[in-house]
């Protein structure tokens, strides 16, 4: 049987949607063996028809950072004993919902890295404006990176993205303040050189560089950066999406002629909303490990936690770590 | 008389558009004389009313950027041809819609530097989601910094915000991936503890970090952090809104129901994207110099030409240049 743990607490929402995620993965897959840490009897209440597929882990510490992300090391908390379960159990993969520093910081320290992967980074899978989705990475783990960071993340997310939408020599670019080649700093200038050489013999096609402006347009799959680029494309895409929602809603609602004009559009908006919504483009994983870490939104709900399950079944059904490892073991040996 | 240098070459929608800007300035502004560079021909032709306020400087070339924006200084372009007349004849200031990287480069080689201040900036005028506007630097002229220009630029941001529009203390942010204390690079976090000191005797308010998912939404005035952060920040925040824009009207153009709803929401949905039309919002100014330098974007109109020169004006109608002088030098006495 197949092993997912699944850390209930640190979410918004409270630890019972987290829960009904979990049921509704386990009606759905009886393959599947969830270790769950969280409130015992809370998971006993819901979940008693399914009691041989689960381990209970009794934990009732929710996650509280301070001064560091490394804070997360302090407290015998959830997070923390949801990766020791990880290793304990031998399982495949690790859901949370919790602050991302800490999960990094657990990422890091806690699970083995994939041969010749420097550093996890963090990779959330973004809407586009076409029906394509794109994968980003990094999204701010790494703050300051070494220029072959960027190659060895494209890798790993071409072979997410071929496994996630099927797509057989995806497309990547590199976010950078103009598409010209003498522009950016010293390191973009070198992991663009990497990516182009790299990019020779692997299963992606390299763009060159991407401006912010035309990055969500469909063209590119993968979009690689460091982790303080990335961070600040995110958030910003995130912002302008609920700062353009709030203005449209004032103009929805500004008289009774406006009103009856959202009335005619509300499907079409609804699915607007949903598209770019980015609680709904599923988890961010946590790539570069030799296990399956996915970061669920901090305000998932049910649905969105039995999607980011489902996120882990994909990897492991295609053997995503082994196929991974054996890559970049190919790739050392060539050297 | 004051004088401003007007590059007409160098944007995309031809000469005439800067032309016709330049003469309703001239009309509105009988105190003002503007050194024009471009087509003798095609300037006589349209201002041979003004032609005692109006200096003329045959230019037909058009800058061409190849492998840096050093480029700018091989040919004798029109952009460089406005920087000699810029010094030449002692105006107050310059506007030119060409290549901001060359606009940088000229006003970094050309342009005496205010005391005090290590590197120019790229300064342009943003929306929020509220009716105030806000000041973002830098906008991409300095994808590396030391630590103290964030303070340098805020200190002549705040000088201008003021001016333009009228806050007397206004509030500054620094971009960052995170608002935790923890969080950015050693360069960040030093940026943001010399902010902090010299917020307290500077005319503003310093509010720490904001994550770009807040910035536009009105509780900061001005938003400063580094080239890179700054340049990814404001070409996402284009580039959705243009995508958005874009998805929007696909629905509205759905069919005879979704047509009506448009029709109602017309002026309303015009509004809101005149507001976010980044071309609506003022040249960017480049600061930290001893001159006014604003650089109108490349797709300006008649009005957005007028618009500019007219901010140069205020500039120099309110001192900026000497006030700035003053106040670095104090500080620098102070030292």
């Amino acid at each position: 049987m197949k092993k997912i743990v699944f850390d209930l607490l640190n979410n918004d929402n409270g630890e019972e949607q987290a829960i009904l995620g979990a049921k509704r993965f386990l009606q759905e897959n009886s393959d599947y063996f969830l270790i769950l840490v969280g409130h015992e009897q809370l998971i006993k209440k819901h979940l008693s028809d399914y009691i041989d597929r689960i381990a209970i882990i009794n934990n009732e510490t929710i996650v509280h950072i301070e001064s560091s992300p490394r804070d997360v090391l302090r407290t015998q908390n959830s997070m923390l004993e949801a990766f020791k379960q990880l290793n304990e159990s031998n399982a495949d993969g690790i859901l949370s919902s919790g602050d991302s520093g800490s999960l990094i910081t657990l990422s890091s320290l806690k699970v083995k890295r994939l041969l010749g992967i420097e550093r996890p980074a963090f990779m959330p899978i973004l809407p586009t404006t076409t029906d394509k989705k794109m994968l980003l990475i990094d999204a701010g783990a790494n703050i300051e990176i070494k220029p072959e960071y960027l190659s060895q993340w494209a890798m790993i997310a071409s072979e997410w993205y071929s496994i996630l939408f099927g797509s057989k020599k995806p497309i990547v670019g590199q976010l950078n303040v103009g598409v010209e080649e003498y522009k950016g700093s010293e390191i973009t200038k070198n992991a663009k050189n990497i990516l182009k050489e790299v990019s020779k013999s692997a299963n992606f096609v390299f763009n060159g560089y991407v401006e912010a402006t035309n990055a969500i347009n469909g063209d590119i799959d993968i979009l690689v950066v460091d982790g303080y680029g990335g961070n600040v494309f995110l958030k910003t895409l995130e912002g302008t999406f609920i700062a353009f929602s709030k203005l449209l809603k004032n103009i929805l609602l500004k008289n009774w002629k406006t009103k009856l004009a959202a009335l005619i559009l509300k499907r079409h908006l609804r699915e607007f909303k949903q598209k770019f919504d980015y609680r709904n483009t599923g988890g961010a994983f946590i790539i570069g490990l030799e296990k399956i870490v996915v970061k669920a939104h901090g305000g998932s709900d049910e649905l969105a936690f039995y999607n980011a399950l489902n996120q882990i079944k994909i990897g492991i059904e295609n053997n995503i770590s082994t196929i991974l490892n054996k890559k970049f073991k190919e790739a050392d040996n060539e050297d």
